[in-house]
């Protein structure tokens, strides 16, 4: 244990995870917690800085997400699965990074001004929209994360967490290693309508969704645009279908697969249902650890419980450490 | 006890307090404690929004304000005297407010465009400063004080605090009292230049002023600038001095010196000796008080302990019906 690196990553409460989420970060997850010291948490505040005009079912979301979490294959003997908003030294060091953050860092952040413009439908322009990177920072350098699994857009928040510690260590003393974004790989599946896979959307295959759901959704895939009648020859390059059958399907089918849509040997809902066998059959073992916690509810109370802890006792330490640093104790 | 309206206020703990201080909000607050149910803190966190770079003397200065109020007479038995960085709550209100208030209102906000201004040299366009309403708002509500003294500068802050407390109870339900500002009667004392008493300015006579400084302070203050020469006729409407008289001299002795400085028949330097032992006179119950607390700094410990408790055990208790009204708790 004492030899491996200490990684943090996060995800917000929204709601049911779909294959975007599992492949995107969940996967990953799930394969570094081999080989790293891993600290995993719900983000439940950071979901109140979108969502605060509807927390309504906050607690179930966050139920729902460690159930998602532990059927994907988190194992709590492997990694550290704790809820952000019982850790409450997460707002104390957020407060306290505020103080030293400059304004313009938030400002100049690209996530924000994307976000901004992408959720128009929502009032984001809250000081706690603004100051989500601080939070982010608080949340990893309170673990004194060595590093941050993220996909390529969320390396800039990386880079303002490094800034932030960077800033801190140089006012008050070296408490905060600089984390390091490990980027991970991206897979590019895409949801039913070739749009990014996303909840609001409408496009998603879930984690949850039952075998008849998911050959149901298959059914309804958009596959290559060009390909208009059945006697077309295929383009399984651009065709979404055609990724999932890269991750699902065994590499001498695939193969097959690739060859026969070029030549308008196989069409598109017979290509189909074989994906939707196999992917039935890649979630088979994320569904079977879903029944298992779902008879256990308390299994899944007492292991989030015992996270919160393990979780909580490295945050108390390190707010010492801060507390110290910053001379504020008397 | 239970009848006793609620009023909060606190002081940023910077240094031992001046006259300034204790004649602008001070002497109110000790007034105030046998109406109110008063809890009276030291914004220690608040202190970081300008002073974050040079936070040295923290827990000093949190130590030196504590002895500056019991001495000016705060009797613990009348009011909850605490610290705001010993309330871990307070943060986690301010990350929760931080949520549901609006960027603009903050920039409206005319002491932000003050500060920013006044105290160029210090980099203050940090986050945590442009959020320092949102921090105050919650120390405000947290005990859902029904009132707040402040002086008619402070009114735009307790007008945002009003403002995110109707918010709040908008979005999630009534769980806020909006504050009333209670303006507090706020002296013209000015300090030895006859600019502002400030610290920084270093023209400020203080509570832990010994009789000898105090004589020194007063010799050295500004009066009427029109009067040259002890032949002229001063007038006292305009002299610092006599501002100090009307404080601390008595009303008879008060009217023949405006008599007589008129008429030049007394020169500022033996009007100035009489202010300073009347002064001097009007301090000896705090400096009495002072030296008991002095020699007992256990004392001061065990009194701000149970400030702590008695504040904590109220946040607590807010912050569990915070949390059901935004239903983040699972």
């Amino acid at each position: 244990m004492v030899d491996k690196k200490r990684i943090l990553s996060g995800m917000r409460p929204t709601g049911a995870l779909h294959l975007g989420n599992y492949l995107g970060a969940l996967a990953n997850w799930v394969e570094m917690q081999e080989t790293y010291d891993c600290f995993f948490f719900v983000a439940d505040w950071h979901a109140l800085t979108s969502d605060y005009e509807n927390p309504a079912d906050m607690g179930q979301y966050v139920r729902e997400i460690l159930l998602d979490w532990l059927s994907a294959g988190l194992d709590p003997e492997k990694c550290t699965l704790f809820v952000q908003s019982k850790i409450p030294e997460h707002a104390e060091l957020f407060l306290i990074l505020s103080m030293i953050t400059p304004v313009p860092w938030l400002e100049r952040n690209p996530t924000y001004k994307d976000q901004i413009v992408q959720l128009q439908n929502k009032d984001l322009s809250t000081f706690g929209f603004l100051g989500y990177p601080v939070l982010q920072a608080a949340d990893i350098i309170m673990y004194k994360a060595q590093g941050v699994p993220v996909g390529v857009d969320q390396v800039p928040h990386v880079e303002i967490t490094r800034e932030i510690a960077r800033r801190f260590n140089h006012l008050y003393g070296p408490v905060f290693p600089e984390p390091d974004a490990i980027l991970t790989r991206t897979p590019k599946i895409l949801g039913l309508d070739r749009r990014k896979m996303s909840k609001s959307y409408g496009n998603a295959i879930y984690l949850s969704d039952s075998p008849e759901a998911i050959r149901t959704k298959v059914m309804q895939m958009v596959t290559d645009p060009q390909r208009m009648r059945r006697s077309d020859p295929g383009n399984p390059d651009v065709c979404n279908v055609f990724e999932f059958h890269k991750l699902y399907t065994d590499p001498a089918a695939t193969a097959t697969i690739h060859k026969q849509c070029r030549g308008a040997e196989i069409g598109c809902v017979e290509c189909k249902k074989i994906m939707a066998e196999n992917l039935i059959k890649g979630l088979a073992p994320i569904h079977e650890r879903r029944r298992y916690y779902l008879e256990r509810p308390d299994l899944v109370d007492q292991i989030v419980a015992e996270g919160n802890t393990k979780a909580r006792r490295v945050a108390q330490q390190t707010m010492q450490e801060v507390r110290a640093a910053i001379k504020i104790d008397y």
